[in-house]
């Protein structure tokens, strides 16, 4: 896969997450092993095709323990944790995930547009791998840890 | 949200489901309580945008009971549902709701582009709304019901 897209995606997870949600990722690194399962609690997910023609189409899947889901949208509304109904997490993991691939697409130069976000809760949900190239890319902030999935076929 | 496109959706997972899976789909109706949730085990996302402006994005979420996910992966592989592991399910439900975009996209004279699918597994997990207009179709086969939520933003 084209290291500019995983750069992309993995620079705007790192900066969305400081800037829209306080949290500061500490490090991240690309799983490779393939055989890898990822779960979450809070998933979003958003599509991306080919700006200008039929040769790219991806998936990104924004896969989050809810402990982490929970504190990320807290600090975005600036409210108490407490306080959150499940359609706040929702809505707030959806707006991150958007945000994410938007701040991705402008850095490699809008050659793709993206779809609107879903977002998936359920405790330890299985993301799955479809066949395409697939990278993980995991990152932690301090002891939690979450992922990115991005899928995405070439033609 | 454009009559075509909801039409374009109904039409193309019935006729998936029938051709693909070989379950058909008895009745299908369009929920107008925008409030009612919905839930499912495997959840199929798709996302899709306009093919020749930035005007129209979109995300489809098939949602089924597992039973129902097995059957149909079930079928279509021409195998017992004992034999099915968990990746198979989720290519299997990745394929159909690929299929049921692709279908529902030549309904429409190709006016958008689709996203690789991504599926998500996971005992009764909740599929959020976010806050564009929404559709969902329910679908019966049986005494089993399965939902596609169809958002769209249109700017």
């Amino acid at each position: 896969m084209d290291k500019q897209l995983i750069d992309a995606f993995t620079k705007a997870t790192q900066e969305v997450f400081a800037m829209m949600a306080g949290i500061e990722v500490g490090e991240n690194k690309i799983v490779k092993d393939k055989q890898q399962k990822i779960y979450g609690d809070v998933s979003g997910v958003i599509g991306f095709t080919d700006k200008f023609s039929e040769n790219i189409n991806g998936s990104i899947v924004l896969a989050l323990p809810l402990s982490l889901a929970k504190k990320a949208v807290a600090n975005m509304l600036a409210i108490n944790e407490s306080e959150l109904e499940e359609e706040d997490i929702q809505d707030g993991i959806g707006e991150l995930v958007n945000m994410i691939a938007g701040d991705a697409k402008s850095k490699c130069n809008n050659a793709f547009k993206i779809s609107l976000p879903t977002v998936i809760t359920g405790l330890h949900h299985s993301i799955g791998k479809i066949k395409e190239e697939i990278v993980i890319v995991k990152f932690k902030n301090n002891e939690e840890t979450f992922y990115l999935q991005i899928s995405l076929e070439e033609k």
